[in-house]
């Protein structure tokens, strides 16, 4: 089955446009329990209020050999239902990246990855071309930063495009398959309004709301879909560090179930389909 | 010892601009031999012949725990004077950046590694707070898709300048603690040639050269600092699997050896300090 139509199942099983980012860090967590133990019960509280979970790669490298073997076993964990998403941002050249995506899809196991568009069509294709699997590339990102290259002006065409709207404009002719996203930070609405009008069709995956302080009632007007749904919004830190004691689990589902009803609130005013 | 000290004496030691890229795929060494044993064989043919080793972490990803374990084992066989570059290419926002420059310069104690500039400077603020590692950031690529954002002429200023000078730019605006150097494909020498100009402060790596085309001549030519070095010429495959046979190690000496060479003649042509 295609990503996009398991993403789709999700939403409407879990009515929910949660996606919880498994970046777990050890210094955060209760004392005396393992990475893969504190990734367990979080699942457990949450699986019935998300439509994804995504696990940003780098919080597991950081931890060497046990990191990865506490991946895998957070991977085993996830409800089969459940679409699971790489956060790697992966972006190689042609032989590497199709490295990257082996060990992703094939090694791992994951549905989706984030990937880098910094170095063209190339770096991306060796991922879109497992097309029962999602790929979303990187347009807007939430971090400041993002303002460095991807808000430049940029010659396109017979006029003038910022890069994120030319990496968008490529993704989508790209977008042979029908398994390409787009990344877009809440943290910059206003982007996120001009990628949705340009692209009805591209579901959006969109970090930034809690810690980062995006505009939680902007991003889910901007950012949903004609059928209210298409945007995967992402929390990693508001929800598994909800509180730092032992009833860390019971604190992330009241979390997670507080995000998706604050977005649901926020759906229900702007649904056209 | 600063990142570009160790470097520099590791060229002039060696007398050498190769670095040999461990981009090891077990689809084509030789019968029966291990990641590990392979790298380790090629180690000990070349180590007198270059200034680094890359190893493209995609490589040993894609071959799960048995890859990582090769990578640890690949780097304690590297001789400590001999910089050791991961090509990693990573980036992403600031405190998951901090996760994997932890896990780069900490966990497995590469001296450099590559970065993707497109999120901004919060992506490598971290890398680059290593004061005593390297940062090569990617500016213009090797592959064909580089030119799809790469070279976009972009508003910077009062006039225009293409994407990957604006990163350069950008990123020699970052080299507060001069360790950053920067990544362009021997593949578009003329792009070597102008980024050369700008920065002629700023150490380069430069991929590209056998099984991907690039010019050597014209590389080195544009490429190498006022006293013909500042430029780090690497070669994956070539070396690698000069010989598909036992004799893999005395080929892949061969191959360093003539690269070596053939860079240094190119070198005395052009070398003005």
């Amino acid at each position: 089955m295609k990503f996009t139509e398991r993403l789709e199942r999700a939403m409407q099983r879990s009515n929910s446009l949660v996606c919880v980012g498994l970046d777990t860090d050890p210094k955060r967590m209760p004392e005396g329990i393992s990475v893969s133990d504190f990734n367990k019960a979080i699942i457990e509280a949450t699986s019935d209020l998300v439509c994804a979970y995504k696990p940003n790669l780098a919080f597991y490298e950081a931890l060497g050999d046990e990191g990865w073997d506490a991946l895998k076993e957070t991977l085993q964990q996830i409800p089969a239902e459940i679409p699971v998403i790489a956060d790697a941002k992966r972006g190689d050249i042609g032989n590497t990246a199709a490295a990257y995506a082996k060990a992703i899809f094939d090694i791992y196991g994951f549905d989706a990855a984030t990937v880098n568009p910094y170095l063209g069509f190339d770096s991306v294709e060796p991922f879109i071309s497992y097309q029962d699997n999602g790929v979303f590339i990187l347009c807007r990102t939430s971090n400041a930063g993002s303002s460095d290259f991807q808000e430049l002006l940029c010659q396109y065409g017979d006029g003038y495009r910022t890069l994120y709207e030319i990496v968008a404009l490529k993704a989508s002719t790209w977008n042979t398959h029908g398994n390409i996203g787009l990344v877009i930070g809440a943290t910059y609405p206003e982007e996120l309004d001009t990628i949705r009008r340009q692209h009805p069709e591209l579901p959006l995956l969109v970090p930034g709301v809690g810690a980062q302080g995006g505009d939680l009632a902007l991003a889910v007007r901007y950012g949903i879909d004609a059928n209210g749904r298409g945007m995967i919004i992402n929390s990693s830190r508001q929800i598994l560090y909800a509180s730092t004691g032992k009833d860390f689990d019971k604190a992330a589902r009241q979390a997670a179930a507080a995000l998706r009803d604050e977005i649901n609130q926020h759906r229900s005013g702007h649904t056209t389909g």
